[in-house]
């Protein structure tokens, strides 16, 4: 049984309680958040303790450390569980700032602890389903894929102050999903946008809607379509195009009822947001961690894939300011 | 090039004059129809002669005739035709009251005149593909078929009256459909039905809503649902379970665009009625008749299918009335 | 937190464990199952006693049954404990032979304890969707209804000699949902039966393959097509066609990703069986009856349901013996 | 009654034929091909007259052209036509050089005759119908665009070499379906573009598979994703993200028929090809292009659409050889 101490309590935190908890291997030891009611609430819950950052990593029985407080404190965490030979789950980003970053996972590196980091889509059975299906030659050698991935609405303008740039905080999980399912590198970025859903956000000096054009060395391409609000749940699909067809991961939608009327055929719109759609990917990526802990296997998704997800993000933002198509 | 004279001028009538006009081995060559302002307006269109009923049989250039006319008209019609040696085309039903039906095909047999009897729905290319895959062996065997005839809303009175009742009238396709797809003749039929959709229906003495249940020597089983009004357009549905699977031909819908939005998906309904949904099927059954003219076929469905399907029809009315399965 | 005692530590018995211990206000307290080693490997997984059926009804912190256990014991399950006033969740039927159905439950009634009869089905989000937007009227008055209920394959010869027949075994969760559904009891019903599956249900008496008629005083009318063998997985579907339309529940696929290739658009078949379609019914049923312990509900489904359902299915068998629709 | 004099007898020249014949106010008057056996066939099929381009055009009974031959003929034919005052029905592209365009533009504007630029897409039912529903305000402002179209199989070699490359020969109908749907110019264009279907059509210096990025000036953005291979039929959808939500025109499947077995769904594929899918679309357009002659309409898409489309296309070959985004 492997004791977690679980850092930050908020809406991400509670969704992997719930997972910590459920999993035969794993047991909710302790909450650290500095919102104290949000700590409390928690550790009742699970009849866990309440710690300090210091305690839980002085505590020797705090197995791994489970990283889900404000994006700021993500590098400054992993480093301190790193020092104290913590095993690491950290919510994607790392960091906003690439060069802290790389110096966080130098750190990691050198005190050799393993580090997982939650793009959690991976871990989705659609999506697993589709890359497996492409691993397995179903559709041939890649040529085109196509990911969309548009929030139901968007966010509150104090949260888009503080999120780094729609690239870095939401585009970032498809060009993660982009490497993932290519399988490569790209070499080349394109990114066009607009702030036409919210103008507090073009206040913000960012964008809602983008498209984002890659090129990899094997000629495949992708294409991001982002948008902050889709108007029916939370539209989330991919697309690939191989030699000999297409692997297509459709939505989930809310139920399997329609309505047959005057008016036409009425189906339920896809789940709402990501803690619906992605409920079975925090279980699923849990279950992987656990592993990892245990030694049966090793991050499929470390720090070097929170960094390239960053640095594609950098370099879409440079392209966008630019106009130009930049070289990777 | 056959040249065909057509009786009956009206909404069925005219769908067939756009099919014989645009085949290149037929012409319309003359319409028969006591109203003069119908058979005028389609003799003009197509440049055909109006002819009396005698003139036309009596016409040593007409090759054919099409019997599009009122129901009641059907049985004279196809009798006078054969003594006059001209190949039939004629609407369902032959005639409403089987004796007759059996009189009418003595008369055809002894004169050795082609009779194709219109039983459109087997020319449906959604159907004939069922039908073809299901020859193909790939669900093996049949076991349940179960065929789904909606119409999209009931008839006036006027016509309810002299229809022959629902299963004369309506159903009369679902046991053609029956017999087609499965390839054996019932050996039992049970009917429920109620009038629920238009009361003027039930002070007719007939139903609007009806289910029907067939067992055939094989032991495989039919069911047939029909409803005079669906609310949602013309619903014409077939599922066919063999011991490998399910084979299923579903609803064509208006048109292929969808709304997404706040309160789902929102998709277009089943095309309207029988003029939209069987288009093809007419123009199909029609190359069928023209290969039955030229010597290339003998007819799919002849007088023995009209006869059959109001044998069954005439047996689900006294299941009905007795509240007993039939043995036939 | 109430204290449960499950009777029956097999295949149902373990899906109940799992949503007993999953439900904040309830806690498997013990296991009775004559194989001791079923009621082992539960009773450690969730730390709960092993306990003889006398010990479990005698115990005065078991607050409640759950019998999951072998059909035959159902009903002296339920009595005994009425006697010892422990409430009860029992999985469906309570009996296979209707005068002790009857006879059970007055002891119940006498008693006077709550009796929940797991009918999960009822409690399946699609379905419970279907019924919820029926009664607000979405399609207006209930004219048809079609259910669709196919097993993936046959079960063993064994079982089938056990399990009463198809109409008591399978069919019965059908005429309980159209009960549900429509919202009146049926005064007519009709059967037809073929063995076309497995040879060995034959041989045992029974059918594989059956389509029943029901109608319902309000006019209205219900189909069930049933199979033992789909060939595709688990096929649940229900449509209700109202005088405004059509309300259609839609299987559930196993998954949302296609292959388009030169052979067509290849998706997921429906979910296998009843442990994966309705694993949210059985814990959304278990939040029921939790309900029903603390008072805040009575039981939605309880000893009537199964009675009705069970009458039915007798019916049902005499309609198909007799080659008559039996007036109820 | 219009006689049209039809220059080209190859594949599409006969289904303008059909569509010419089909219509009750026109009439294929006389053909002209320089391979005499297509000449015939078609001529003879409809009755028509072979003529030279001179006898044509100069035939005081010929109404209007419709240039269906060579695409480097049609800029000289168009200003022939529009010199003996023939209303022109042009093929897409009226040339393959921009300059050359824009002459001949000159010389219709300055003999005033009607032309009609055949960009057929625009007459898709489906399209056609998410316009209308677009125009009608049902998902308010545009905000994003997506354009799939993809060709079953790559054309030949030799086809290849003489198209002006896939942007002028293929994504030209996609530049042309941008601005209609989202009615604006575009102002910025960014083409990324790889050789992946066939080593040959490399060789002859073009792309055969395709992203483009445009952006409009209400920030509106539009994706144009093609490639000259899909594996699965004729992939033509569009897809309009507004502020209410999603307008979604998905393929036309070749049938409804679908087999359920043990490995999964199988449904058909979409229609083959262009003659298949826009069979309606050349219909409608000739409808369209007839109200024009007869006075009920001017030309919805003129020669300025066959112009901005070949400026787009010109532009995205700058932007995928200088690796920037054009300005426009």
């Amino acid at each position: 049984m492997f004791n977690i101490a679980l850092f930050g309590a908020g809406r991400i935190g509670q969704v992997h309680a719930v997972n910590i908890a459920g999993h035969k291997e794993t047991c909710l030891y302790s909450v650290v958040d500095p919102n104290q009611a949000n700590a409390e609430a928690l550790a009742q819950k699970y009849q866990a303790k309440i710690q300090t950052i210091e305690e839980a990593m002085a505590d020797p029985h705090v197995h791994a450390v489970l990283i889900a407080s404000a994006t700021d404190t993500h590098a400054d965490l992993i480093e301190l569980a790193a020092r104290h030979n913590k095993m690491i789950f950290c919510e994607k980003p790392v960091h906003l700032d690439l060069e802290r970053v790389r110096q966080c996972l130098a750190t990691v590196e050198e005190y050799q602890v393993p580090l997982f980091v939650g793009f959690n889509r991976r871990y989705d059975p659609q999506f697993r389903r589709l890359k497996n299906l492409f691993n397995a030659g179903t559709v041939g050698k890649a040529e085109s894929l196509l990911i969309t991935s548009r929030d139901p609405s968007p966010p509150p303008a104090e949260y888009v102050r503080v999120s780094g740039g729609m690239f870095r905080d939401m585009t970032i999980h498809d060009f993660d999903m982009a490497r993932f399912i290519i399988g490569e590198e790209p070499c080349a970025i394109y990114a066009q946008g607009s702030n036409l859903v919210d103008p507090v956000i073009g206040q913000a000096g960012d964008i809602d809607t983008a498209f984002i054009v890659m090129k990899f060395p094997s000629g495949a391409m992708a294409t991001i379509t982002n948008s902050r609000r889709s108007g029916y749940g939370y539209d989330q699909r991919l697309e690939l195009h191989g030699e000999k067809g297409l692997l297509n991961a459709g939505n989930i939608k809310e139920n399997s009822v329609e309505f047959w009327g005057e008016d036409g055929c009425v189906a339920a719109k896809p789940e709402h947001f990501f803690l619906q759609r992605y409920r079975e990917a925090y279980i699923a990526e849990w279950h992987h961690f656990v592993d990892v802990m245990a030694g049966r296997a090793v991050p499929e998704t470390g720090g070097i894939d929170g960094e390239q997800a960053l640095y594609l993000a950098d370099k879409a933002l440079e392209s966008l300011r630019s106009g130009k198509e930049i070289k990777l």
